[in-house]
């Protein structure tokens, strides 16, 4: 399976601070005012409010930075 | 490997009309300005602008709607 695993760190922090958010995402779709709505492969579905700093995707990776 | 095929729409259309941009991306960066630097994983790279319309992971399918 190709989902990735979602990070997060706060406003200007290094990557080496970022957090687990959702693991075995499979769907990311933007939401209005700056959110994104994350649906795992089990069904669990987070919002998170940030952007997207980088994605790996054969890393499984993907960093967002929250808004401040 | 779980690299993604990217495929564009342009303002306003619908996702059956989206075209493809790069197969096989590994990575994905936001540049300046509402525009994104994309990498397959044969090294391949394109900027692309415009913003992320969804993700679809496990079926290697991300799509970007170009800026007007």
């Amino acid at each position: 399976m190709c989902e990735s695993n979602i990070y997060v760190v706060g406003p200007g922090e290094d990557d080496e601070s970022a957090q687990l958010f959702l693991e075995a995402v499979d769907e990311l779709l933007p939401e209005e005012a700056g959110s994104w709505r994350v649906t795992s492969i089990f069904g669990e579905q987070k919002i998170l409010s940030g952007r997207i700093r980088s994605m790996h995707l054969v890393d499984h990776r993907i960093i967002f930075e929250r808004s401040a």
